[in-house]
């Protein structure tokens, strides 16, 4: 027999994201994060397919609470090859976000260990990210440190 | 009959990386910007080959000097597809470099404005970049904005 609380966390398994997740909440999720306006299933199923031929190269997990059948979690790494350190490469984590409802139950540290680990296992030296400096805490308690500044220019 | 200023300039043209880069001191202007070993043919048109695979989604960028023959300048874009932003696109520029005899031509700008413009053209609302605290303000010429703070873990 399990424990409450061994239930819980085989409640929150974080895998990668499947072509279903669309109507599990994936989008209205990432819409917590910013802008992320109506996805056709044709548009979701076809830059599914484009992100798929990448493999490991780019992946994408979500954490789906058993009980509602909703994605809770989400985040994405993707792997840079490089030239330096020896062809080295370079893992980016992106778009990671929790639900609002679903704070406190560790999900975001869960998405942010399974990327990292997922960029060590590709060879990566090191995975990088850009965050605002009020979630810089929340990374310092994943093992990371602030290194440099981003810089952005917008298209649009 | 053309200027002295505009010979200048031809001198100095964009292009992407070939494969014959290697032996025109691709790799030791790297080692100006960080730990970049020595990598053998074999490795560099392995890792070459790789990056060919990803098309226009990876561009490596350089500057040949005309006269000498050298690489003077280098930079990188990388096409991030996302499901935000109506499944937009984010280019990624990492390891700008000049050749410390070759500043004061432009020559960062040049590859910067190369690779913005490739990632505009690429469909992505925005291109960003991580840098010290005392680049910022050459990005700054370059049109660019500090936003976030960059965190990173290294694994060696």
């Amino acid at each position: 027999m399990q424990s409450s609380n061994s239930n819980e966390v085989e409640n929150y398994r974080v895998r990668k994201l499947e072509i279903s997740d669309k109507s599990k909440g994936f989008i209205e999720l990432l819409q917590q994060l910013t802008v992320c306006n109506f996805v056709s299933d044709q548009e979701f199923r076809d830059r599914f397919q484009e992100l798929s031929l990448c493999g490991d190269d780019h992946v994408i997990c979500v954490i789906e609470d058993d009980h509602s059948g909703k994605i809770v979690a989400t985040g994405s790494v993707f792997i840079e090859k490089k030239f330096i350190r020896n062809c080295s490469k370079v893992g980016h984590i992106e778009d990671v976000v929790v639900d609002s409802n679903a704070r406190g139950l560790q999900l975001g540290k869960k998405v942010v260990t399974y990327l990292t680990d997922h960029a060590r296992s590709m060879g990566c030296y090191k995975v990088i990210l850009d965050c605002s400096v009020d979630n810089r805490e929340f990374y310092e308690k994943c093992g990371f440190k602030q290194k440099e500044v981003q810089m952005a220019k917008y298209f649009i």
